[in-house]
């Protein structure tokens, strides 16, 4: 009962053939491989971006940050939800690689506003040389509450942005579970909604290692490959990177898995409502929050379930102890261990 | 016949059936699947070292920048051969990952001597807080010209180096290419001749992209865990890169692998000297640099022959051009096309 | 009626004297001039403190981010309150300094409490290796907003802070000001109160541009002189910073002029409550917060007139429409223009 | 007797009393002051360059590192003379300000000459995203041994950056006696040579700690303000840069104090060629580099001479011990004191 994180599960069989597959042979290194070719192919089609720049590298982390190293200057501020994983996870990577940027906290929720943006941008002001210079906005989505933004509240987001003329970043590493969520395509979720380059990530969406970064407009390429390269993630074997992207988007493979890691969420979800749980976020992909007793909590450490704690305890009116919990599904766990897990809800 | 590096082949079937092994099940991300403990233990044990620190990372100059950074202060230079990978080919990233160290090139060749080390370190001085302190000494092994130090040469770097009190960094990312020449023990190769810490490669050597960093002394365990993750350097799924790490140590793989790739460049080498060939350094492990006739060069390019040149054009005394000319052989590069390729020297 | 910030004003007369003073003949350069002992022993005897590290450097900026970026790891965060000068006018130099360091905001006020600290180092936690790290906590003292913590506030958070094991950094950017106001020894504002190293200032207090760092614990002080230096900081003809600190220290001028500072914002303050303004912090060194009606705030604009607009307007129950005007007073600012200002208070 | 460095002796009387006379009243900070804008239609006119971006910092040290931060990108190497200040005597600040830009020395002379700079420029290519890229070339006039470039040489270095597109810095420390040893203008020495930013000394030349930064093309201005601001190098109390460079420009204070301390020199000198010394650097401006025997040496020493010795013991043909020796005049150094050291030299 593994509900710990969707990085936690196995490869998809395809994905493993592909690294086969590709294992045959002499290939250029370091991004000149013909599967890297047929990955930007993909790529570019699926976003419907004939130009766009796309790069692999091997962990989400380094996504985010060579992204944002590339959008901001070292004395910009980037604007994020206090929850954001380049807040709060990536133990100040992003400052690393832009040279020491800051980060503005926005609200105080999952999810940015345009109103909280709008704010937070206004309050970052009229110092001259003196404060921070406003720098890029970055929108994760799905959140790292479970929350997915739909198209307009994208839109609402970038257009304070380009208002401001700040550049957009979507921090997308569980980009395929948002989509799928929504319905939408690509372009409409990213280039379409005014965002500039993307994290469009795959590890914790049934690959090995591998996430791609998109830049819609191509001029800073050349530059983010000398960030890549000078940050060691570019990968000499790199055909093993393209090998797992191209299985990724070959067949729409991703969209099963995201479709699958969503629906077995929705299953979970269905046996907490039915046990009379109360969730902190509203569940709209494959991770959720939600608040449970903590006897119930124990009943199901003891019995091996496997998840975090995400807030202290909280309190309901009544003076019954609940705590937060965040489960997260992949594309892997079966029906029988959520109903397992559900199963152990009821005392 | 794909001279050009010994990345452009394919990974080892063992890993690959260790990697499909691997891909079962659920395990902890983040370093903490048993795999990775296993890795750890076979490590010390190798390194007869069983408090050593180990790590994995995929590539080599995540592994050189971010040892280099644990071992320097920003306001020092590390001292290597004018050659080195650190130095030439990781697109500035030791001084990235440092924070603005310099490095100091010693001597002119591929390979620094106890007299170039102690002159180089010498005339970094007296300087007081003007100048750049001096920080640790990084030596590569195999150097980048295919050369070998012997133990009583890397006891010699690594005696002057203590007594300045400098910590000194191996650069093993032919680490078994080195050692099976050797014929020596891991431990003998590194902490025994003084050596503090040590980059272990193996993608060089058969593996898909998983090198170890290996520090003697684990004081600097946890700082080394922080910049692997803020360099986004810390993989979530890790289980792949123990996988990779655990079947190259099992049975012996990589110092079979090593041994085969080095048996490739001595049939090479033995071709090369029938043919007349002259060495520009001794060949002592699976990479050469040899000069050839520009004619010669021209069709074993012509016949898809793959390889650097290194130099420009050199002159012999009877006005011939040469050219030099790097060949480098994995283990899985075969005696059918070696032959080949010799056949193509005779014109 | 310059009341814009406390280094509009000129030098006092006798640090001008001594800087004349100070200026024959040849002297060492580099912090090695007979004057920089006289400081050095001069600080320590003034701070009860004879081991302590003393250094001058020119901006308040400089300061606090060579003693951060001393006592903080790169991947630490800083807590400091959300107005602290590190955060809003410093344009990332503090993230510059430390390599890539974050700041976590404590409270929303521009002093902490121990509540509010406790708080924050609590929330930034449990993530391991992922998030930042928590590193040293930044007071401000004089606030940001004029107020003065007192010995017992001091202590709370320096408490607070020991509890995690973590440095103390205060940052007397108006030192001076502060101690005449609380009527306590230099020790017992620092050291005493649990303080670690302190950015003294001088420049906001009649000097012409020079602070003092002092760090109490003299084991760090060749690595700030080297971080001094390789950020530019370090004088060659130092003589006149140490001249300007030498005077400022002598017969307790920086007292008299910090005193006189005080005296001068207390007149303004009396004015300002006779006229019946509003305080929005309440008044207690040389720099206020007051609420003004807009009429007012044009009329003084238009005599000339020179003070920062800190807020946006604030509404008032009735419906008038209040701004909130930062005053700051320097020593040498006459009786007769604060007379002036404050008669112009009334229509 | 002291000649070790150019930054022992005092401030020029006119600038004390330009600094005593810029003590008035208020004044705006951060730049802002009315004074500034005098500097900069000064520097403007100086170098007839209407367009030029001209800022003030208070270290050599800044003026460099902001500089080529400016000019540099991290992955890129700058290139310079081995014994350039920058690489030399700046405890790695270009390094630290640029974000981890390499430096490649050029030559192993202190001056670069077109043919060491293209070689140099050429050695750094066609490894692509392996290498570092190719950077600024940063030119010290007057050389750290005393040379001066003459337009010509200047002329052909510039020629070889500007046929690699690559912008050429002027580390100008001691731009004034060199200016003076030439009989050019500044704008001959500058951008009419082919110079597209200059460090415009003032600290070694009489002021007391005051340096310019001039950009030719503004374009990169508000790029350079916010470096300044972030490397806590914008002063509060910019009045006081201001004051002193302006005294520095009226009636050429500055040329007339570069022709005492060339002056100075020269008289040194020909005291020096009497005595039958050999220079190991031709003497062009301030500086020099002179061979005395050990006893000389010793004798000097005795009697209170203060300079540097730059290299070890040279041999010379007859057995004879001759040490390297660095003597420094400013405008400052008295007639009698060089003539009494030059009294000295015989036995």
């Amino acid at each position: 009962m593994f509900f710990a994180s969707d990085n936690t599960g196995p490869v998809h069989p395809k994905v493993m053939a592909a690294l086969a597959q590709a294992n045959t042979g002499y290939a250029l290194g370091y991004g000149a491989d013909a599967l890297m070719d047929q990955v930007r192919d993909r790529i570019r089609t699926l976003f419907e971006a004939p130009e766009a720049a796309v790069f692999l590298v091997a962990t989400g982390t380094a996504a985010n940050s060579l992204a944002l190293a590339t959008l901001a200057n070292p004395w910009d501020t980037i604007f994020c939800s206090p929850v954001a994983h380049i807040h709060e996870d990536e133990c100040n990577a992003p400052e690393f690689y832009s040279g020491g940027a800051k980060l503005t906290l926005v609200g105080d929720s999952d999810k940015m506003t345009a109103e909280t943006l709008r704010a937070a941008i206004e309050a970052e002001e009229t110092r001259g040389v003196h404060g921070p210079q406003r720098g890029p906005v970055s929108i994760t989505q799905v959140t790292e509450r479970g929350s997915v933004y739909s198209l307009d509240e994208l839109q609402g987001l970038t257009a304070i942005a380009k208002a401001y003329e700040l550049p957009v970043h979507l921090d997308g590493a569980r980009f395929a579970n948002a989509l799928v969520a929504l319905g939408c395509s690509p372009a409409e979720m990213t280039w379409k909604a005014g965002v500039d380059a993307v994290s469009f990530g795959g590890t914790k969406n049934g690959l090995m290692g591998a996430e791609a970064v998109v830049f819609f407009d191509p001029a800073k390429a050349w530059e983010f490959e000398l960030r890549r390269k000078r940050g060691a993630h570019l990968f000499s074997k790199h055909r093993y990177l393209s090998a797992q992207m191209d299985s990724y988007l070959r067949d729409d493979l991703w969209l099963e898995m995201a479709r699958q890691a969503n629906a077995n969420c929705a299953r979970l979800v269905a046996g907490l409502r039915a046990a009379g749980a109360t969730f902190q976020h509203t569940p709209q992909a494959n991770m959720i929050y939600v608040a449970l007793p903590r006897s119930t909590h124990q009943r199901l450490k003891a019995e091996g379930a496997q998840y975090y704690l995400n807030d202290g305890p909280l309190e309901t009116g009544d003076g019954a102890e609940l705590l937060g919990c965040r489960l997260v599904c992949d594309w892997s766990i079966g029906a029988d261990l959520i109903d397992r897990f559900v199963a152990l809800l009821k005392d």
